[in-house]
C-alpha cells in the first residue's frame, strides 16, 4: 500500500493533482459510510417529472413512447441558466468589462417514468433510450448556428448539485466556447503537435497495457480510473475509435455505450452504495475543427469529498484514494 | 431588477460565468435560510485545537503568546497533503505519465484559543495576530528553495470542506506552480502587454468609479463583488498599491488588512448568518518575477450553492445572484 503523497500530472490536460492517501478512509469503507440507497417510491404524486404531472413541466421537445406511455421526455428547463430567446445575442463592452445577453438552451432529459430509477438500476434498455435522446438533442442543437458548445451532464444527489430525485440529465448549449474547454482542446493540440498522436488515444492504450487502473473494456470503449484522478473513484470512459465529437458515434458505438454505462453505474451503485456524482460528456466545440487531436469522452466525478479552498484557489485537487486502488475495488462489481 | 441571464467575463482571468437570477432565491432570503450561527461552547474538551490539548497536535512551529497563554499557534498538519520530508524531490516519468514524490509543507494556523471564535466575531486584535502569523510563515516558507508556490486558505463550515470547527486556516507550500496560478499570471501578463497597465489595478479603479459593486474602501484596500462573480456573494479584497506578493506588504497595509477583514467577515456573519465559505490568498509564484503585471489579492468564495456537472465540465459557474445586488446587501452590514 503506497503511503507517500504523490503529485501527478494528467497527460491530456496537464492538470496536477495531489494523491494523499494518509488523509483517506480505506476504499473498502466508502461503500458503507457514503451514500445510502434511498428507499424511494416508484411514483411520487408531488414529483413534477412523474407520469401524470406532465402539465407541470414546459411542453416537451422530444419524447420516446410506446403503448405503455413515455419512456424518456426531453423538456426545456423551467428555470433555465440561459434564455432560449430567439433574439440575436448582444455583445456589450465597457472597458475593461465584456458581457453577453445570456442566450442559449437549457434542456432536461427525464430519463425514465419511474421515480426511483437511476443509472445504477435502470437496466440496459432504458440506458439505450437515454443515450439515444442525448444524441438526438445534440444533433438538433448543433444546427443552431449561435450555439458554440454543448454540454451534457448529470448531477446525481445533493452533494452533486441536484435537488430533484427523479432520474434526469441536463443539456446546456452555450453561445461561447468555455475557456476550460478551450484549454483542454489546446493541450490536446500541443500534445498532437509534439508527437503526431492523440493524447487520449495514447493514454487509453497505456491504461490498457498497464491494466492496474483499467476497470473494464468493451468492444468500443475503455473504462479506467485516470492516472491523475482528481477525486476518489473518478472514472473516464474513452471510445477506442479516435473521434472528436460525441454525435459522430456509430449505431454500434451507441448500443455499446449503453452496455458500458449500465455496467459501470451498477458497479457504483452496488460498490459505493449509490454515491453522489457528476457525469460530464466532453466533446469538441461545434464550429472548431479539431479532428486530429481531440477525442470525445465521458468523465465521472463522484462527490465523496468536498472541494475546499486549496482546490478552488490552485486548481490542484487533493485526492485521498489512489486510482489503482479505486479501479481494483470497482472491478469487483463489474459484470463480465 | 435584472432578470435576463448574462454571460460575463472576468477581465483579469478571462473566465466566463453565467449570472442567472431566475434560479435564485432573492438576496434578502439568504441570511435567513443559509448557515445558522452555531451555538458553540468557548472551550471543548474533545477539540484538539483547544487550550489544554496541545499535546494532541504536532509540536508548534510558531506561537504568539502573552501572560494569559497562546493567542495563535501554527503547527504542521497531522495529516498533511504533502510530506514535509527533507529528502530531494524525485521527478518520475513513464511516458505519457509524469509524477513527483509529494513533498512540501502543510501547516495549520490555529487562529484563537477560543473554540467558538471565527473571523466573523473574533475582533480586530485577534485578526491582526492571524495576519501576522500568515506573514511570518509565508516569509519563512519562501526561504525553502524547493517551494514554488504558497497557498494560504481558510475553509469555514462543512460545505467549504472543513470538519474541525475550531478557528483555523491552512498553508500549503507546493514544489510546483499550480497550472491555474500559471494561467492567472499569464492572463495578467497578456493584459499588461496589451495596455502597459495591471489588470487588477484597472478593475479596482473601475469598481471604485462605478461604485455599484463596491462593498467598502479602506486606506489601503478595495473590497468589491467582482463583475463576473462565480458564486453568490463572492468578494475580492484588492490592495490599492500594485504589489505582486502578499509578503511584500507594509506594516500599515498589514494593520489595515486586519481592519478590513474583520469588518467584511462580521458583515458576512451578520448579514448571511455565518455562511460557509473559502478564503484564498492569491499571490505570485515565488521564483517567477512578475512584478509589473501580477497583483496579490484575496478571494472569498461563499459556499451557498453547489458546483455541479456543468461547472466541473466547462469551468463556467452558474451564479444566481447579481454581484450588484450582493454588494448592495453586504454594504448594509459594513461599519463605516
Amino acid at each position: 500500500m503506497l503511503e507517500i503523497p504523490e503529485l501527478r500530472q494528467e497527460p491530456c490536460t496537464k492538470r496536477w493533482v495531489i494523491i494523499s492517501p494518509q488523509r483517506a478512509k480505506r476504499p473498502h469503507s466508502w461503500g458503507k459510510e457514503e451514500g445510502e440507497k434511498l428507499q424511494l417510491p416508484e411514483w411520487d404524486a408531488s414529483c413534477p417529472f412523474c407520469p401524470g404531472n406532465e402539465a407541470q413541466t414546459p411542453p416537451e421537445i422530444l419524447s420516446l413512447k410506446d403503448e405503455k406511455g413515455w419512456r424518456v421526455r426531453v423538456i426545456p428547463n423551467k428555470y433555465p441558466a440561459l434564455s432560449p430567446s430567439e433574439e440575436p445575442i448582444q455583445f456589450e463592452e465597457k472597458d475593461p468589462f465584456v458581457w453577453l445577453t445570456g442566450k442559449g438552451r437549457h434542456e432536461v432529459v427525464i430519463e425514465s417514468p419511474i421515480h426511483n430509477n437511476t443509472w445504477g438500476n435502470m437496466g440496459v434498455r432504458q440506458m439505450e433510450d437515454v443515450i439515444f435522446s442525448f444524441l438526438e438533442r445534440y444533433r438538433a442543437l448543433r444546427d443552431d448556428k449561435r450555439v458554440k458548445y454543448i454540454c451534457i451532464f448529470r448531477n446525481h444527489g445533493e452533494r452533486a448539485g441536484t435537488s430533484i430525485i427523479h432520474p434526469h440529465s441536463q443539456i446546456i448549449a452555450t453561445p461561447i466556447v468555455p475557456e476550460q474547454v478551450r484549454a483542454e482542446v489546446e493541450e490536446a493540440r500541443r500534445y498532437y503537435d509534439d508527437r503526431l498522436r492523440c493524447a487520449y488515444c495514447d493514454v487509453a492504450r497505456k491504461e490498457r497495457e498497464e491494466g492496474k487502473r483499467l476497470i473494464m473494456e468493451s468492444e468500443h470503449y475503455f473504462v479506467f480510473a485516470p492516472f491523475a484522478s482528481r477525486m476518489p473513484f473518478e472514472v473516464w470512459v474513452i471510445p477506442k475509435r479516435h473521434n472528436p465529437s460525441f454525435d459522430y458515434i456509430s449505431r454500434e458505438e451507441e448500443k455499446d455505450l449503453a452496455l458500458v454505462l449500465e455496467n459501470l453505474f451498477r458497479a457504483f451503485y452496488e460498490g459505493l452504495s449509490d454515491p453522489h456524482y457528476n457525469v460530464v460528456f466532453h466533446s469538441a466545440p461545434l464550429r472548431d475543427s479539431c479532428e486530429d487531436y481531440y477525442h470525445w469522452h465521458i468523465e465521472v466525478l463522484p462527490r465523496l469529498t468536498v472541494q475546499a479552498g486549496f482546490e478552488l484557489g490552485t486548481g490542484i485537487y487533493i485526492n485521498t484514494v489512489y486510482p489503482e486502488e479505486a479501479a481494483e475495488y470497482l472491478r469487483k462489481y463489474i459484470k463480465s
